[in-house]
């Protein structure tokens, strides 16, 4: 096996412990009436509620009624696509843009856990996506409204965290409100597609709470020169908001509902460590910065492992994950993934020895239908000889089409996860060099 | 000590570590007739000569008479400051752009190079900065189109390992040529200011060799449509050397010069990592790109020492290397290690037990008088305190003004050696976290 095939082995590896029909039966163990989750223990009522929102829930949905069965009396799951499930209802929600249907499914999600009692209790299955695939603006503010101020937001570059607190403010769903709106104990079960695992931030919290105000959200929209653009029926609810006749989202967390990580881009880089067969080394969960440069820092490591034995001894396995980003200056075809590859070349021009591949867990990057991309020096002498130019690939954001000429694309399709993406640099390790 | 201080403490090791005076007695042994530079050895006749080129060329000068003393006959070495020294000469060329005195300088150490004998013996004490220091262009070419030449150049964004091939190729000194003019034997002491150490970039090859040729250098002018905007003269060169009319650039090592690098990044690297309080990591030595972009990964690494205990456990000291850039943007004061901290800054608002430090081993960074600065999260505070937007000076490429505000700043003047940059991160180790 080449040390590429063993850097796409092993990140399949990694996607397989991340996936939910994998995940739940690692995590979550039912014993008579008591679930277990992590140290965690509930004593279940006889029947329970199953709900969900995100890319994974219905995989999640599926993977927990194989525990729970007869036991689950209803629930509801909001997806980016439907599959008929026993006992639950699976709607569809759009992604990453909400649109009608996700309003639909923002409030049957409400109408569902405003209905049960006290007594009830539900398990809530959270993962990436969320935030788009089910959502209810207050009132009176349009889906269209909820549109146009997002695309006003992006377009004056405000920063996604202050994207997400005006969000937070004309949202039925988010920053906790969801969870505000139930009776009912629960848990949620969440697969993290942040960095961090910041539970504010997965699918917006609709089960957590929210640091943030009425009063930030105003600020931001002042600091911007938003708050005469935005439509009337965003400011008028900030404005209502603030004078408190809205009602604030909760600032503390809810203390009948319990949130647990269940999986995240940790562990599937502690599946790949496993299942290296060279040492391995975690070296970060939470890589991000532009795809180019983050990727020169990242072989200059397994450049120096090489050099000098520092930080490890070849041969090593050095694994990053997180998720950086591109700023896309050209027309081509990419994604982070294989622009962060593509940038990783540049580096291996002149060194054997070091193998990286780039890939996202969902199994999709960018505008193409690969997770990613694995190169080595090899790579590069064919780009050689094939008379390609790599700055200009890289400058064209052309990623896709370049690997497309050379191999080294990473197809899985979609993987019905995601817990960011996977960085995997062998250094050393090839036959020569054990020799 | 705080951690910042304890950070400022171990970079200064590390600086004295690369200090000539401190490496030549460490590196350089003279035993009867015999010198001792790390595993070789050179029978030295009664008496030889002494020269050299760079930043670093009179402090290494005058620690390398410390050893030798009367044994040296004669010599010249060329700095960016003059200072008179025993038994040679010492002459100023201009950096970063050669002038007259550059090419005044590059025609005496010619001439004095050539006019020694096989029988004769020098050591050449070569550092940073002796590529503009020290220049003689190849006949015709003036000096003001040799300035020409280079601005062409960079304005149309050729890659600098592209004009240093055009660089040597009109040059009587580059690329080796410096060393082909003499019949004597040599050793060549190096201090490195490059990533990897390569000896065809340290101050432009003088006394090694040259992989490149009128051709490549010919290519280059025509990819980038420069060959009819080049000053006639640097036409006229390039294409008498296509057709062999004049010398290439030696193309193997040549056997009576030895190259020896006595100093580097990771010389200091390993210094720190020796002194420092808390187990310490050579991560690279090797690092480069954008450094608002790096230290996002770099910080990346040390966040997760904190959460995981992955790839080490805190306390734990994370030492980097190398030389970023930065895309200059704004009008504000600034170098890339100030901009790597402030960069740093905005990942550690959130993380206390983070301390990072990243400053230039020559003391001078970008167009300020400080080295560099460190930080940690209460750098932060302050900055929120004195209602500063670490984005906005960001955005200004203007550092220096911001830790000029919040404090910060290393300032240690001129340090008369250059191994290029060092970043420190402390990780845990302050006393709520061992306590």
């Amino acid at each position: 096996m080449s040390l590429k095939e063993t850097a796409v082995r092993l990140f399949l590896k990694g996607v397989e412990a991340v996936k939910p029909e994998n995940l739940i039966p690692e995590k979550v163990y039912l014993k008579k009436d008591i679930l277990f989750v992590e140290q965690s223990s509930y004593h279940l009522p006889e029947k329970i509620y199953l709900f969900g929102s995100g890319k994974a829930s219905v995989e999640m949905a599926k993977a927990l009624l194989k525990i729970l069965g007869e036991r689950v009396a209803d629930g509801l799951v909001v997806c980016n696509y439907t599959e008929k499930i026993d006992r639950i209802q699976v709607v569809e929600g759009n992604h990453p843009v909400p649109d009608e249907k996700s309003l639909k499914a923002g409030s049957l999600m409400i109408k569902k856990l405003s209905s049960l009692s006290e007594n009830d209790f539900f398990i809530y299955l959270l993962s990436g996506g969320s935030s788009a695939l089910m959502e209810k603006p207050l009132k009176p503010i349009t889906l269209e409204d909820l549109k146009k101020t997002t695309q006003l937001l992006l377009e004056n570059s405000v920063p996604i965290e202050e994207i997400n607190v005006v969000r937070k403010h004309i949202s039925a769903v988010k920053g906790g409100r969801l969870g505000r709106s139930t009776k009912a104990k629960g848990v949620v079960l969440v697969i993290s597609d942040v960095i961090g695992d910041d539970l504010f931030t997965i699918g917006s919290a609709p089960l957590y709470y929210d640091k943030s105000t009425f009063a930030d959200a105003y600020r931001i929209l002042e600091k911007y020169s938003l708050l005469d653009k935005v439509p009337a029926s965003v400011k008028q609810v900030i404005q209502k908001g603030l004078k408190g006749q809205i009602e604030e989202t909760p600032k503390t967390e809810n203390p009948h509902i319990k949130h647990h990580i269940i999986g995240n881009n940790l562990t599937a880089l502690k599946k790949i460590k496993e299942e290296s067969p060279f040492p391995a080394y975690i070296m970060t969960s939470q890589l991000h910065g532009e795809a180019r440069e983050i990727a020169k820092a990242v072989v200059s490591i397994g450049k120096e492992v090489l050099k000098s034995g520092n930080p490890f001894d070849p041969p090593a396995v050095l694994l990053f994950g997180g998720e950086t980003t591109v700023t896309v200056r050209g027309t081509g075809r990419g994604g982070r993934n294989q622009e962060f590859c593509l940038s990783a070349l540049q580096e291996l021009k002149d060194t054997p020895d070091v193998t990286v591949l780039s890939a996202g867990t969902d199994g999709i990057d960018g505008n193409t239908t690969s997770a990613g991309a694995v190169v080595d020096i090899e790579t590069y002498r064919k780009a050689v000889r094939l008379n390609l130019d790599v700055n200009r690939f890289l400058e064209n954001n052309d990623s896709h089409s370049f690997f497309g000429k050379t191999g080294g694309l990473i197809n899985t399709g979609y993987t019905g996860t995601n817990v960011m993406d996977i960085v995997i640099m062998i250094v050393g390790g090839s036959h020569d060099s054990t020799a």
